[in-house]
């Protein structure tokens, strides 16, 4: 497919600099917008339907402020003097020379100045996992995380004037390049074949002779953006008269229709052998006389009648997959993967992070008022809980808690009574109102206990309240 | 379903005394006819077209002596004075008194003085695997196992005159009851659900109430057998004036359709993946917000569209089911779990083991001709052996060096060159008939290595040679 | 043994204030300066001649700002606030009432309002590992472990007035209490018992039948500090007009001649069995029949000398013992469970962390000048890397990356030529002496690479250089 | 050491052809006539005094027959026409051909015709563990690890005529070859440095080169027997015109003071950790200072000082060492891995195995009068069973149902009250004497109860009574 190439001549500011959504605003919303900042002029809804998984776009900013604020060369050098980045698990020093691809990683800490020597002796420099030390990327992959419905990565990468980090190579991610230093030539190559087109693994490195001609060749330049679907080939290089340095933003890995398949198949086969004699009879005694790969090419009806059984079978088996069951897993792999999200000081002044508290005469006075029936409240973020049902146990699992390192803690999730899953299920569906702790639905004994639910999920930090909890504030709005 | 009865007054004798199949019988027929001596009257096909799967079965026999020669409470004994019987392992000591089920094993080897006071204080004795220790019940299950196409195992039950050994419960295996020694009452309970119709997993014990009326309430007297499927509940007990000595022979367990599919499910799925782009494209980036657990009762469009993708996913999945990699599966398990062969002594004759040897001179002097291009060969079975493609490789899976105890020995198989397999699979295609070396179909470089390949099929005890290999013998015929 | 109570009129300041040695000053005596500020006006020679392993000690300071600076519960609330303290894994929340310890934690994350509103309910609140969080701890016990040549720890205890927070028990460390705000009164017992003066193991919880009279009884005030060794059984309880916040140091955990002796027997053996004879003659043929433990109250001379014969190899034994080797076993986990020294401005200025650096025209320009054979280098503490020899391979483990959650990384080390170890081992033995780069003490091939040696070991951390490296600050000395 | 040669020209016959001790003598006697017999006509108590352990032992015997009945080329053809032998497992083909070492192994069981073509190709046969198949072999190992208190294996070797099976090499055992059938040229070899003198692991292959002068070049005929310890070069060969067949006995294996010292070493200093305050004092504050194998070579004061403090804890260390509990982990290993014992046909009427029983009218009836308090009982054998106290319970360790295969079974044993445990002993000590049931000395609660006991211990094999228990063969005696 050829690449979409727009130009744009009046590019409008993005929403970078803000935390969180807006005041009272979906934060489904903010990632929208967020996300149609990224790719502007090009509309979402002209990507989704025509570029996204099919075809390279790249958009000609002609505003090298575009991405200002989100990351550079001098950031870079204070997160290796401040952080304890190591070689090989954090950032990776590599180059390609004359067709060879090599790292040369020592071991422990990457020192800043023993980085930039290597720099300043040609290698590239690669930041994995950004968001962990830079709040602005941090900030941006947590809101599109939310558009894409998919974990969003990223990595940083610094590269001489002249010089090639990476062997041409295709990944098994959606891929936005947003060059936010200097300039670098890219090269396009389409995926090589069926097989190799959205695939689900990345590639290993090519030669040139493998690659073939270059769909695109062209030098991004500060504040342009590239995107490309899984698959397409690509390497890149700076001109030789500066550095270059960008940051990758990746989603959509492994998140495929198969990838949900996977995680039905086990437990379709399960029920429907529960459920449907057909799939408990015994097999055709003599099946193994005519099947089996020694058979594959044997014509005979025993052989057609068996292999259309098993189509009917799969045919079956559809009707017992359980569905909703395996998107709860999807939807609690991606909780678990999330990163945390952001939160403005408005928010926190909200919630239960900032509760002013004093210590006086050996006791703990806090200024806040307490939840009441009367409070309203709303989840911090549309995305940042799912209720999961594992064995009659109702389970609440969220990503406030989740570390900023990939999957850097274990799965957070706390158990709620099933009387309770109404109440969150209602916080769920009315996102982005503010609904009042005595209209949570709560069921059987625990009608009545609606604080209780409240004061639990703002105690894990997962709701905030309209206003803000301190008396004074309370007086100010 | 109502069990079937039949009255036999003419019954026919068995080929139990045989040890293998009549010369230049297939091993198959063998073993249909030995299938059709053990429900005789009724026909083979009635049995299978009517009451396998379906209803119980009960022949009398009026013919005490028609199991005769197959094992007996002295056989029984004769067992543990000369083997290494363990309790647990090999035999259980039981009781089911009160509605109470308990197990009496003490630690160590089931010695005979102390197995037969428990028995005669009102123990049941059950033997586990008998065939390891019985030559009969071995030739009897490695014969009707071919006819099943499914590992057929037995257990032996001694139970000393008006006691009960074990509670009501259902097992998840076919079986049949030979009535070896004295009478028993057996009661038939139909399965209590649709869902524990031939069942996948054998019952918990069940209490009387549990279990409603029986189906069929009858004495089995020494010579009738009776069958019931899977999933039936059943109890038994001997009249107070007799013992009761009875062998359950059980096969099709877990080899149902249901299992077959577990089989292909997770390779079709990998090569739709690879093939198919339609499991490559992402999810809908919102799914996760209409479905899951939560959603499950909400009417919207874009469920439906979601459900009825993954129904047509579950379709294209059935045309890249590796059906006949899964049947090798089975195949393979199979071989791996069988019994080894009985071998006559005439088929000893014209095998690997019995090649007559003298030590003189300091050399081993063999009478036997040495296998020629001339040589006429037979599989020593038609299941002996099963040809697996494992990465590339070619192995030969194969029963004849397996352990009487089951699953005693890792899966015995060598593997041959590709070029070699058409000459396999041509002796198995040609079973029963016996072929000359030379007429062995090889490929490429093993033309006119025919006899290489029935060398080291003989080597392995896989093949017999039409005639005796001694050379006196040899004459004889 | 009878507690020392020493009441100090004068007391003087302590060194807390500043973040590491003086300059030039050798860290070792930087940690026991320290550490007689800690007990003083008791003098370290006493300490350790007549109470240290003895005998409680209780200093009176009437000095309540004594520890000022060190750690408050204002401290304690604002680390809950801004750090992912987890309930059960940093911090504990217990009752201790009528008899009965109990511990509170629930799931997840302690927020600063719900662990205050258990503390405002009763509830003695422990963080543990406050060196994670606090400068100032991690200063105090990076300092003191240098010192004991043992690794040191530390838990803070809240306690609201009134209450009790943990049952009388004893502990495996040598325990100094550092009383920071309130009061707190103590009661200490005596080891009930030969076997429980200084042991191995800390005791479940008693019942104050179990633990006898008090020796000590009293209550500890703000700038107070209580030692007692392991074995010492103890209870603590705020008066009811006050809370308790106290800091305990704990330190010499399984770090005994015992635990020296268990990392050389198995290595002792080895030597003997290689090279000794004795260690390979069989037993005696007869042995099992007189020795065993039904023999053991045989008097039989066969025994008398068998016994013999081993008390003999035990004093054989000693002589293969690998105590150099043990010795680096200990080395190496002192040096892995550290914490990593804390650093001045000034060391840093001379070190590899805050080297300036520029990117200027797509190159880092640093402002530093280059290690030389002239420049003046120092390890930056004593004990902050080790040599060990394994399997002939020299390793430098080093302490530097640690991180401040104890052993929350892996060992860290790097492996140097056998040419480069003399260099090293100059600058442990000349420590606190700066040295000329160019005096390493190289040996073979490396001997002019001196520098090269530094460089590595300056870009791991490990050293400083005299004055700092930048062009300006060089100016202005 | 030069070997010792000895000519005997009136050797006496073997016991070999008796299955157990005779009646009434102890099995200790039996098995030290047995090993008398083997080296006859050299004296036991020269041999273990100047030659066990020591120096080589020809023993010419000039008397073919000698070993007659033991082994045979055609019994060998016999166990792998009758046996699943595996390649590998159970047997290896091998070559030693211009200082080459080679293993021919196949997969699988080894047929007779594949492993004498092999023969009769100039490879060489080592049958491994022969006791498993020949009962002959398993008698004498069974007597002689009684003597040796220490497991006997063996393993045949079958070499054709003027070949070489293995390389020059030495073995981690005491050797004695039994030369059976044709003759071997035996070229023994000095170890080749102290090191090597009863070495723990057998060596690699040596080249000529290595391994110096033989100090014993030999022809072994018929009935000749050689003994040579551990560490003791050698290779063999026949004479171009002869196969060769010995039997090679090994024992003492890992049997060394310094393999009963590591049983000791962990429990000593646990117990002195306990006991010995010395052992739990913190070791010096500063010794990381001046000890690690950087210091090996530093002259100081607390290097000595604490050098010597090690050697006296070493010292201490004995008196805490848990021997007779090492004696009894030998003696359960050695129970462990023995052959079970060999019973001759009166032991068998004596025992468990034997009672007659007949299946009357539903009930078993046995002819045995049932052990009385009157009944006059024995051990089986001397090291026949062994108490081991673990944990406070009683385990009675025995071999009877051990496996012929090495370690072919979990460890045997069963646990008795503490109170029967003195009625064992009596047992023990009282062998070779038969003792009256109510003469077992019990204790508590379980006095009176002496024939329960005994039958606990007839019922698991260990014991015999003094007559048959047969009414009729009663008579008879």
């Amino acid at each position: 497919e050829s690449p979409r190439i727009v130009n744009s001549s009046t590019p409008q500011n993005g929403p970078l600099g803000k935390n969180g959504p807006s005041k009272g605003r979906d934060s489904g919303t903010e990632s929208a917008l967020l996300f149609e900042w990224l790719i502007s002029p090009v509309s979402p809804q002209n990507f989704f339907d025509n570029l996204w998984e099919k075809k390279p776009l790249l958009v000609r900013r002609h505003k090298p402020q575009y991405f200002q604020g989100l990351f550079t060369t001098v950031e870079f050098n204070k997160i290796l003097k401040e952080n304890d980045v190591q070689y090989g698990k954090h950032l990776d020093v590599t180059t390609y020379t004359d067709g060879k691809r090599e790292t040369h990683n020592p071991e422990g800490r990457a020192h800043a100045p023993v980085v930039w020597d290597y720099f300043n002796n040609g290698c590239s420099v690669r930041l994995l996992n950004p968001q962990t030390y830079s709040a602005k990327v941090w900030k941006l992959l947590s809101t599109l995380q939310e558009h894409f419905g998919s974990f969003c990565g990223a990595n940083v990468y610094l590269t001489p004037g002249g010089t090639q980090g990476f062997a041409p190579h295709y990944d098994d991610i959606e891929a936005f390049i947003l060059q936010l230093e200097g300039r670098k030539r890219w090269r396009l190559y389409s995926p090589r074949s069926d097989n190799e087109v959205l695939p689900r693994m990345s590639s290993e490195n090519f030669t040139d002779e493998e690659i073939g001609v270059p769909i695109l060749d062209t030098v991004l330049e500060e504040g342009d953006v590239l995107y490309f679907p899984r698959g397409y080939i690509h390497q890149a290089t700076p001109p030789s008269d500066t550095h270059s340095l960008h940051l990758t933003v990746s989603t959509c890995q492994k998140n495929t229709w198969g990838d949900f398949m996977e995680k039905c198949l086990h437990g379709a086969l399960q029920t429907a052998m529960e459920e449907d004699l057909n799939f408990r009879l015994s097999l055709p005694r003599d099946f193994l006389n005519f099947m089996g790969v020694v058979n594959s090419d044997l014509e005979e009806d025993r052989r057609t009648a068996f292999i259309s059984k098993i189509g009917e079978l799969f045919q079956k088996l559809a009707s017992y997959a359980p569905i909703d069951v395996a998107a709860d897993k999807v939807g609690m792999n991606l909780i678990h993967s999330s990163l945390p999200p952001v939160l403005t000081d408005e928010e926190m002044s909200c919630m239960v992070y900032t509760t002013n508290i004093s210590f006086e005469n050996g006791e703990f006075v806090s200024d806040a008022n307490i939840l009441s029936e009367e409070t309203e409240i709303q989840l911090i973020r549309r995305g940042v809980l799912r209720l999961i049902t594992q064995e009659d146990e109702i389970q609440v699992h969220h990503c406030v808690e989740n570390s900023r390192v990939y999957h850097g803690k274990p799965c957070q999730f706390f158990v709620i009574p099933p009387e309770s899953a109404p109440g969150v299920e209602f916080l769920i569906r009315q996102y982005p109102k503010f609904v009042r702790v005595d209209d949570l639905p709560l069921e059987g004994d625990l009608q009545g206990k609606e604080v209780e639910l409240a004061s639990l999920l703002f105690e894990k930090g997962l709701i905030r309240t309209r206003y803000p909890l301190h008396t004074d504030t309370e007086e100010e709005r």
